[in-house]
């Protein structure tokens, strides 16, 4: 595979995770991380949205009481702005000093939350996109698929607790109709960019996950941290 | 001239005055104002940045101590998020009302004072000035022209009062060159949109100013203000 971000011989590589909730992207970043710390690699773990000073900066403008007042539109480039300052801030140094970024969510989100189920146009997401990312776009994503009634289930699950979870019907049916447009929208991506995109079954158990996501980032990753690590540097 | 803002029908009017400090360029939009009301019409003055509720949270969170700790790029996507919430909020709303929309500053501000003399690519200052427009461009945007060694006198003159600005030579000389670059600038977007920009010179009395600025945007009035208004309508 190709390296996307247009950094000059950058020695880092850049992987963002993708899908609907409940899919288990945190979990499998942290065993990610850990694999490839033992292997003496720097790994850096980020999220979006925040992740940078300035981006929290704008979370707070979001979260701010007036936020209802802005339109989507404005919201978009609010997002955009706190991802420009993720990237030029943390990612972008992070991948020319050599480091794995790991980023839970990045610019598949915003084209899903923002453009499928948001209502915003195509063109404008996109133009968005760019001067968001200015360039840095990931070398892999790795897409965690799943039925949305699962994710859901799940998120449910995870906010309210176990058993917890009455909701009229109409409200319920509304909001799995969102989730399965967002999961079709995402393996959409994965079918027009198949060199940087792969789907994981986020149905499988944790440990058969976690083997499908490492078979994925193995072949991309800086030639010096193959075989075995130095014991020694192994924190 | 045709009308650019995409809006089915508009029977609006959206001029942008543009153009260096000290060119006079609000008080020629207050003249305007005053004449194009006493033909019945109704007028909205606005202005950048600000103008719009949104805007002005925007605002403050550039003006906020921990601005200087944002890059000149997430300034940048920050001041676009303040203009698409002005032009969806105000601008679009006044113009589908048939107002006519004088704004003090608009896009070639950005183009200017950002892509020219804040050294961000021209691509990325351009797919986020369609972002922030969103299709409302300025029907006509006149510039103000002025050597920039006048300008720069005018506006010292307005901030300190005459006779109060001692300056380095060397800070005076960089200033000089910067209104320099950004005239060029101004003057170049006007070569290359002669059907939108037309250039007034600002070393003019007022008066005849104001003449010329009437006479650029009279021909493109909604058609029931022309002739002598209803004196019973003039307030």
């Amino acid at each position: 595979m190709e390296r996307k971000h247009d950094l000059a011989a950058a020695p880092g590589l850049f992987v963002t995770f993708e899908g609907g909730e409940g899919a288990g992207k945190s979990t499998q970043i942290r065993l990610l991380a850990e694999t490839l710390r033992e292997r003496g690699l720097a790994v850096l773990m980020t999220r979006e949205p925040g992740g940078s000073r300035g981006a929290e900066a704008v979370r707070h403008v979001l979260l701010s009481g007036a936020a209802e007042a802005y339109g989507i539109r404005m919201e978009a480039i609010l997002f955009a702005a706190a991802r420009s300052d993720h990237v030029e801030q943390v990612i972008r140094p992070a991948l020319a000093a050599g480091t794995v970024v790991l980023c839970d969510r990045f610019m598949d989100s915003s084209r899903v939350y923002q453009g499928i189920t948001g209502n915003l146009e195509q063109p404008f997401v996109e133009a968005l996109e760019r001067v968001a990312i200015n360039g840095v776009t990931p070398d892999s994503t790795i897409i965690f698929d799943l039925p949305a009634a699962t994710g859901l289930e799940r998120a449910r699950q995870r906010s309210v607790g176990p058993g917890e979870s009455e909701q009229p019907d109409r409200f319920e049916k509304e909001e799995l109709e969102t989730h399965e447009k967002r999961r079709e929208a995402f393996l959409d991506i994965a079918e027009r960019e198949p060199l940087r995109c792969r789907v994981v079954d986020a149905t499988l158990t944790p440990e058969a996950i976690a083997a499908q996501v490492l078979a994925i980032v193995e072949p991309l990753l800086p030639i010096h941290a193959h075989g075995h690590p130095d014991p020694e540097q192994v924190s």
